[in-house]
């Protein structure tokens, strides 16, 4: 499997009738390709994680709609099955983005109101891929500058996380310059942050990595600082879930202790984005952005595989009183660039507008 | 139980030729007081590693050859039993130390051996007691300070790994303070970090707090930056495994982590350490210290409670290649101070040399 062929959503081959997902919930112990059949598995899927990473979420409604559709091929089949849809998970910004836009085609006059939905489910996805596509152009750049640096030994990249293929349509994010520098035949190796709790690195990063067969070494969350000291560590990418104006970056809790780590070593920091997840309206990131605190059991708790079986098991005292923040903020001054699908800026309101000069004055 | 009673090894009430101790593979899961025997029991204690912590083991290898004594009240009895410990962890500097101590006592003249043995070990233990309690008298004023500082407030501190009761006698090295801190009616409250791979925190750290009713939350070791950013930890003390003389330590992997997000917050990161730790030869800890490669199963399993019985579990791929270092080095530049039994320092050549005048020309 390549980078270029794998995709988290797509219709059956033999059958269109039918979408299909990656069970993500069951990685990395299990590939599961699952059938959505109705808009309610689709409902399903998104609200009990069979697939996570914000644009995922939106594909995986857009394609529910026209699931909706084929079933009940009506306005009011579809705006029904919208609402619902919205319901599943719904802090998530993509997820009402694109039930919104299938919305506005559903007003639209036309004939075949099914396949102008399959049509735009399918845009929606080729537009993310595209937008994967702009970053790891412009990513990839900073890896093969590295490596002529390094006389094209292996360049080192560490991410926190799952950025990856997994939470978008193909590439992801923070491995989109990975996997374009690996099709350009630059030497790359991974280092993989296990991100506790949820594991998303040893569970999610290290497996699709693994499927397009690029070189890479699962660490514990404590391991960066130390690699970094030694030289180990070329550059650092990860994803984002929201940048401010100023350029500060909310990510997966521990983000900020690598960005600590690559400024105290003299790493180079950057940060993978689409840039619909930059949100104008906000400026400082620890001040203004609310994080969010998840079920304890995601830290206590642990999924794997035991006598051949998965399971999930306890790891700590049933009494122990946990705190789970599920993000932090990286400070724009910890960041080298950002990395969008426009080009690479530095993490500051200045660079920001200069890439998107429209939102001068938003 | 009180942090006063709670010991790590001890004589039988009822039955001197017996050592008890407890058996730190199955916590926090279970509470197993285990029985030595033999010396044939303390070699199997410390190599599987019922015991860690270096005070500890050498505790253990001097109580062992007091089971040795006992069984074979001769010189070359106790040191046949001696030189078998000595292989039990070979890197271990305080089970060498101890067992020469023993040895000394067995070429010195007197009669009754095995009482003589029996006093020496219970002499180690005593004496490991006194150095934690003069770190808990020095670092509880820290505490103390803050406490005034914060009109009576909860101070809370985060520790990383365990530097507690259970790697020494009793109070520990980072949690001596904290201990003395409650003993004086200071109110504390401890963010424990879970410490990957072994889970430290989660498993022995968060079970003697419990123990001794200190408050305390268990937290991911990604989480430490964002407390700090939000004013949630007042000081961060760990432990060491090795200090050099000029104040570098090293510690469990991520401890230079949380001292970065302690220097950028302005948060007081202190060690506690034993003066027996400080390597008087070794002056710049990351190009000097060598850090142990462990397991990568350490990483890739995990032990905990399925269905009320306990299992290892394996949370990865099977494939996936794993990297574990077991320590990292934190600069002296991110030290506030090193917290010793006989007092607070500078993380300095000149500081700890005002402490350790002896040393100057060693």
């Amino acid at each position: 499997m390549t980078a270029e062929t794998f995709r988290t959503i797509w219709q059956k081959p033999d059958d269109p009738s039918v979408v299909q997902i990656i069970d993500q919930r069951v990685l990395p112990h299990e590939y599961r390709v699952h059938d959505l059949h109705t808009w309610q598995d689709a409902d399903t899927a998104i609200a009990d994680m069979y697939v996570r990473g914000a644009p995922l979420i939106g594909a995986t409604a857009a394609w529910g709609l026209y699931l909706a559709a084929l079933a009940d091929p009506t306005s009011a089949g579809v705006r029904a099955a919208g609402n619902a849809l919205l319901q599943s998970r719904p802090t998530a910004v993509n997820l009402r983005w694109a039930v919104e836009r299938i919305f506005r085609l559903v007003d639209a006059s036309g004939d075949d109101l099914v396949e102008r939905i399959r049509r735009d489910a399918q845009a929606i996805c080729d537009e993310d891929v595209e937008i994967s596509r702009g970053i790891g152009e412009h990513g990839v750049e900073l890896l093969a500058e590295i490596s002529r640096r390094k006389s094209g030994e292996t360049v080192n990249v560490l991410t926190h996380c799952n950025a990856g293929s997994l939470a978008t349509i193909n590439y992801g994010t923070a491995t989109a310059p990975v996997y374009f520098a690996q099709h350009r035949g630059i030497d790359v190796h991974v280092w993989v942050d296990e991100t506790r709790p949820r594991n998303q690195g040893s569970q999610l990063t290290a497996w699709e990595l693994a499927r397009s067969e690029v070189p890479h070494t699962l660490i514990v969350d404590n391991a960066g600082g130390h690699l970094m000291q030694h030289g180990l560590v070329d550059i650092v990418i990860t994803g984002t879930d929201r940048t401010t104006r100023c350029g500060d970056v909310a990510n997966k809790i521990g983000t900020y202790l690598k960005a600590l780590a690559a400024r105290d070593n003299d790493i180079p920091f950057y940060i993978a984005l689409p840039s619909t997840t930059i949100d104008w309206n906000t400026r400082d990131g620890v001040k203004e952005i609310p994080i969010e605190e998840r079920d304890p059991e995601e830290v206590s708790h642990i999924y794997g595989m035991v006598d051949g079986k998965t399971a999930r098991v306890r790891t700590t005292e049933e009494a122990t009183p946990i705190s789970n923040f599920a993000f932090d903020v990286t400070p724009a001054r910890l960041v080298t660039g950002l990395i969008t699908e426009r080009g690479i800026c530095e993490a500051s309101e200045e660079g920001l507008l200069e890439l998107f000069p429209e939102m001068r004055d938003a």
